[in-house]
């Protein structure tokens, strides 16, 4: 049941278990396989683990892109036993237990615990996409960040006024927890930090528009939170419309519930689907949006050797219950994932995976935010003070903590963002021109 | 002699100085000219100042590049009679008082300085560019950044270690502070900071190529402290190559003093030359690199209410000292053209611009520097201290002060570099291909 690696070479009577993804879910994994008795092989597009609840502040300028990224062979660099390779992966062979890699390498396994995650997903409608990034990436929100800037700064040299208002409108699709987040941050960026910065245009006058399809927002949370959400936005100056399904998104504006938005830049929130690489796997179950129907071990069904984990995985648990995509549920499979693979080693028997709901949370904006923890509903400051230290805890490495508190100190004092630099003023290349 | 801008409207008894270029020259003038009687309109390509010369630690990882850089707007917010419009000088029209910008807008000066600094010269091989990138912007710094981070990404995926080998090569072209620091940083982050992240490659393996056409490191240094410079780069794993001038540089390759070195990412610290703006500036004396001769009190010969200031200026000053390419003289000069134009308004004589000579310093690793300040020779430790003591004081803005000094401490007890994230995994793109 030992294989080497295509480039490893050497024998190796350790068990290999090829981690794809280091996101929440596959840390979690490579973390439980810490066992003399496993190898790890961690795969991921990225360099860096990224810590996703926090990026919306990246695309806002209150942080910058490396305060909440961290190297992922770095966070592994004492564990000789787990080996990090960036590159994309291509295709999965369930039948032979093989990876194949873009670069090259053939990965064979002994187990395979799938966490590639999920990317943003327009529900059919990819041609979308090049109007309307979304907020899964840190490119996207770097990209979304010089969007938001340029915008600023093209309204106060345009030479006609009509274009100046056209230039300060944005739209944000969709009412979870990341649009209503950018929706917040951005409405305080035009409404308060920007406010004596220009000369020839006002940047109260910003625009922000967050539509949502459902006739609420937040859906994890009860009517009266939800409701608090929408009027607190809605003074902040964002334009909430609700029951308002988009129906086209184009160059500069969006259609949705038959009304049409002018937008200088418009930011999808609005959907998820699993990774493509899913749909190379012969086989697996998935669901429309490419997402793995797993066993309630996590393992794929008739496929023991082989677990999804994360966002990437459509499951409800043991108890009946819906796992949510955040970043607690994908480090909780990860963890079980591994969890059941040790106890194949140690010849224990399987457990279904059961999660365990530790609240969820979503901030407002400044002061302003709701959560339900320990089976109670905050609201409020209160509300937001458990958002922050929440997240500060969850954020890998002590010196990316140092500096997002010190990030948030300043903001909350001085109604600053330290992130409003526009690196590249280039515009933006389509994919297609970019030889990868 | 008072004119409105094209968009302002409004007649303004003000005197109307244009300043051109937001770096040390232009943020000099724009502060001295804190006058009841003048308004400034700041032009700037980018939307920030930046801290050049730490911008070689963003190309290496250790700083993130919000850190070293400040929002122009935001530096003059509180004062009112400044505006700040980021936008490209298309064209000078001296005779007409007349500055075009990009995007439309046509500004009309009673006074006007010119501080658009240099861009990297390539002693009239421009097709050199594109192999071998400059260190003057932060896009430059990220993209260097990026080109090396993937560098030893790829090294450790490739199949063929002869292109492992290959992939860990890198040249930095001269000899000067930016070409020393950079190959100094360099060597720390292979030798040092990523020894323990990689198990297929050796990073220490890696191999930094510094090339310098002089028979010596740091011209500006006595002979005792370029020796000290050349052998503790050295020392660092540097391979130092003097009397080596550059003849050709490709893809992959650099051919100096004739020898041909592999090189995965070159480097090109070697030469600057002014602003290519000067060139539409009919009648302004200029050098063979574009830079402006200016008379003793830093106006244009003939033009009374044209000044020049920064690296974009060649100049002997009032006591025939030659006046180096450093952030100090930029500052300098700004400041006495901006003290000129107030002398104006007051009736008084012009000056002469005397330069001050504060001092130079360049840091070549951890714990080593060489600096000469107070008539003074430091080398070491002493240096090093002082090097990061006066960077601190001259980075502009608290926040990012207590950011890059936090960086700089978890450097120094973690051998750690906290910008080691990789944001666009993709190609760079040619810059003929991305439309402006």
């Amino acid at each position: 049941m030992h294989t080497a690696t295509a480039a490893g070479g050497a024998k190796d009577s350790r068990t290999h278990v090829v981690v794809l993804g280091g996101g929440f879910a596959g840390l979690g994994a490579c973390r439980t396989l810490d066992d003399p008795r496993v190898r790890v092989t961690l795969v991921d597009q990225q360099n860096h683990h990224l810590f996703q609840p926090l990026l919306y502040q990246v695309a806002t300028a209150g942080l910058s892109g490396t305060d909440i990224a961290q190297p992922l062979r770095h966070i592994f660099s004492g564990r000789e036993s787990v080996t990090t390779l960036m590159d994309e992966v291509k295709r999965v062979d369930l039948e032979a237990r093989r990876v194949e890699l873009a670069h090259g390498t053939t990965l064979t396994y002994d187990y395979l615990v799938v966490a590639l995650g999920a990317r943003t997903g327009y529900f059919g409608h990819d041609e979308w996409k090049r109007h309307a990034p979304g907020l899964k990436t840190l490119a996207e929100a770097t990209h979304l960040r010089r969007e938001f800037l340029i915008a600023f700064e093209k309204a106060e040299t345009a030479i006609d006024p009509l274009e100046s208002d056209r230039l300060l409108s944005f739209v944000v699709v969709g009412g979870g927890p990341t649009g209503v987040e950018t929706a917040g941050a951005l409405a305080e960026l035009a409404k308060r930090v920007l406010t004596d910065d220009f000369r020839r245009i006002d940047p109260t006058r910003a625009r922000v528009h967050l539509i949502e399809a459902a006739p609420k927002l937040l859906t994890m949370f009860s009517e009266e939170q939800s409701d608090y959400t929408r009027r607190r936005l809605e003074q902040m100056g964002v334009k909430v419309h609700l029951d308002c399904p988009v129906s086209e998104v184009g160059e500069g504006y969006v259609v949705a519930g038959g009304k049409r938005f002018e937008s200088a830049v418009t930011i999808w929130a609005a959907g998820v689907e699993g990774s493509p690489v899913t749909r190379t796997m012969a086989g697996a179950p998935l669901d429309r949006g490419g997402r793995v129907k797993v066993a309630p071990d996590l393992s794929l069904p008739g496929r023991r050797e082989v677990f999804a984990a994360g966002d990437i995985v459509l499951l409800e648990d043991a108890k009946g219950v819906r796992v949510p995509g955040v970043a607690p549920a994908a480090t909780q499979m990860g963890k079980h994932a591994g969890a059941q693979i040790v106890a194949d080693l140690d010849g224990r028997d399987r457990e279904s995976f059961v999660y365990r709901d530790k609240g969820s949370m979503a901030t407002i904006g400044r002061t302003k935010a709701v959560a339900k923890v320990f089976g109670m509903r905050w609201t409020g400051l209160p509300a937001w003070l458990l958002w922050m230290s929440v997240h500060l805890v969850f954020l890998m490495g002590m010196r990316n903590r140092l500096r997002v508190f010190l990030s948030w100190i300043w903001a909350y004092f001085r109604w600053q963002r330290g992130a409003r630099i526009i690196v590249d003023t280039r515009a933006p290349v389509p994919d297609e021109l970019v030889k990868r």
